[in-house]
């Protein structure tokens, strides 16, 4: 049993931070996610601290979808991070957690006129995915006077070793414009009234387990960059993304460290700007690699049985974590309260969702279990909550975070009537 | 271009019903569900009546899993329908619609201590998983002096053609007790103090598009009937589940009837009861079929991009209908707003979610589009709003109900607030 230094054992119990797990799957009830606010910290300031040894001017930007807690940004802009944001609704959370507008990049493919909005309103920098959106967010920064500053996100065509359905950074991806389009792209923007183009931003995708493909990333930006000086474009900062994995298989998963992911990048990076003689902000945008494994999903056992393979059903299904059904994900599970128990049999954590492939974790060699037992699932803290839904009609869980000894609600459980509180009643069925 | 009959096209627009999808996207906003009540209606007239045609006693159980908006399950409540239900969640809406206790089966392979005292409490049948749900359940029962009403789920051990997440009569499926465990079970149903073992129950997956294996799981259950017949149980009902398919591909599925479904089933039933010389009520539980066509989600275009394919950005992603992206499923798409146009150019119609894998639809050709176009995505009124979350911070859409001439919200749309409303402020962050 390998465990990361901020889950411990002891008395049997598996222990987060300073607080017994079995304890608080008691106090607060399950299913529940636990999130410990120092293991994000440590990750912070390790991942930072790893760029900030090569070059002084790095900027953090969180990627929020990956855990939008409030609580969770607060800590983060505690520590000096901006966020990646995806939405009005992320740029919302974001700025009422303390960050400032100008350390936030909203990104996406599929922006409204209401996002263009509001990314102008609030003086958020703005990565244009499209010759159409920089039309628009023109006219819309134009409408109010102001001058937007803008990275167009370009597309490297890089094939990266991850599940294709979050490998960004392929030729067909939706995102980013293709490397072949991106003077023409930076031509337009230097034409436009109300546009500055002040950086440049790439995101291979997520998960990646290999420091090479960010290497070559860099190297395909500063290529860029390079000719973007030659029309007389001067980049503010170049943004090259997120995408460091983590060992969700810790007996087996070779994970790079952030000590390692640098040394791949920040070489590339510092020879390539002082060929050019620049020296720009390097923007980066982890949110996995923070979040992650600071985050535990307890979960308790309804009932066992014995069929073709033995199940342990639990009260947590795909509604709250999904990510082992829809990208067949692996998350390790421990029985909570029988740390010190024999491992007995393989069994397949199987949650309460009417779908077969609602199994949280298959063919697992635990101690003997039966109802009441506590499961934890490991590593939950990154598009966990995030992706989780009301699916089958169940509330949506509590959510506790936890600082040195104290432990408190980030987000309460719902209730049956948090279901219905949007339902209305059309006149005819009155 | 095949449209079911309650879509049709006039001046240029698509039609649901008696309404224009363009100018309801203009009044309520995008993205929008929009159902149409009728056409639920006539779905459950039809294929209710299909099955009439052989036999009385039949009950239909909607598997208000599909889509459990209370308006819609008022609907379904008015026809006559009770509901498959799988929460605690699910069992209070079918009640609040206006459904009896009686013509509910409380299904699943994990239900919590709470769930069963529900059931317990409210009179509703239970389709039991497990010999420790069924000592639970008993003790449940025993603890407030009342006897429940159940079925067993036999997993019948059928390999049915459907996508592997959702084939739920797989050997391997965490649902049901294995046929050839399934007497031993009901003798424990016998002996046990509070049950009583009133009927018997399988499902054996779902869009299923061939009717053959419903006619070889009535089989499997008349055989287990017989032989329960033989240990002394005797039966109230045979439930045969769901899982009657949809022809997302209108262009080339075969999809069967529901004239064609009785036909398969409806001799074997009524030669086995025969045999049998007994009568008990048949069950059924569909879902997507009565639901899915009703509905369609309107989405807007927020811009267009040329890459390596073109793609149509439009303001709904896997958010809120997450079928195309966790199980490759294919839906019809249409521009709303130029019906009558001419199909120029392949477009794949991508949302807005920070995910490569958010696409609604892959390649379509569609007519020239632009931003501020309306998208159509049809047969969205199964597992579409259902599954939907918050991911990417985005607050949910509303969904209007059509009735006739009528068209009224059936649930508001989120708000920023809404994302905010359930999280906590920990003290020490205070």
């Amino acid at each position: 049993m390998i465990l990361p230094p901020h889950l411990t054992v002891r008395g049997g119990h598996l222990r987060i931070g300073e607080h017994d797990t079995v304890e608080l799957a008691e106090r607060f009830g399950t299913p529940l996610y636990v999130t410990d606010e120092m293991r994000i910290r440590k990750n912070f300031k390790r991942l930072s601290g790893a760029l900030n040894d090569y070059y002084p001017d790095i900027r953090v930007l969180y990627a929020a979808k990956a855990n939008g807690n409030l609580a969770i940004l607060r800590v983060l802009a505690s520590m000096g991070a901006g966020a990646d944001v995806f939405s009005a609704g992320e740029v919302t959370l974001a700025l009422a957690a303390g960050m400032r507008p100008e350390s936030l990049l909203f990104n996406g493919s599929s922006k409204s006129p209401s996002d263009l909005a509001l990314a102008v309103e609030k003086g958020v920098r703005v990565s244009v995915d499209s010759l159409d959106e920089l039309r628009q967010l023109d006219r819309a920064a134009g409408a109010v006077g102001k001058t937007v500053d803008i990275a167009f996100r370009v597309n490297p065509e890089i094939t990266v070793p991850t599940h294709p359905k979050i490998a960004t950074g392929l030729a067909t991806s939706k995102f980013g414009i293709p490397a072949g389009d991106i003077l023409d792209a930076y031509h337009q923007a230097l034409a436009a009234e109300h546009i500055n183009p002040a950086g440049i931003h790439c995101h291979i995708g997520s998960q990646i387990l290999d420091v090479e493909p960010f290497a070559r990333e860099v190297d395909v930006l500063i290529d860029l960059t390079g000719d973007l000086i030659d029309i007389g474009v001067d980049l503010a900062f170049i943004d090259i993304g997120g995408g460091l994995g983590i060992p969700y298989r810790r007996e087996t998963d070779f994970a790079p460290t952030p000590e390692e992911y640098a040394g791949a990048v920040m070489p590339v990076f510092l020879n390539g700007i002082r060929e050019l003689g620049i020296a720009p902000e390097l923007w980066v945008e982890p949110g996995r690699w923070l979040v992650a494994d600071s985050t535990i999903l307890l979960t308790r056992v309804n009932s066992v049985k014995a069929a073709h393979k033995t199940f342990a059903n639990v009260d947590a299904g795909f509604n709250l974590l999904i990510r082992p059904a829809m990208y067949d994900s692996y998350h390790e599970v421990f029985a909570a309260n029988k740390m010190d128990a024999c491992l007995e049999r393989e069994y397949s954590i199987a949650g309460p969702i009417c779908e077969t492939g609602d199994i949280l974790a298959e063919d697992r060699l635990l101690p003997d279990l039966a109802a009441g037992d506590i499961i934890a699932v490991l590593d939950a803290g990154a598009y966990g909550f995030a992706m989780s839904s009301q699916y089958n009609s169940r509330p949506r869980c509590a959510e506790v975070i936890l600082s040195g000894e104290n432990a408190g609600l980030m987000r309460r459980a719902e209730t049956i009537d948090d279901l219905t509180a949007p339902m209305e009643i059309p006149p005819w069925q009155a």
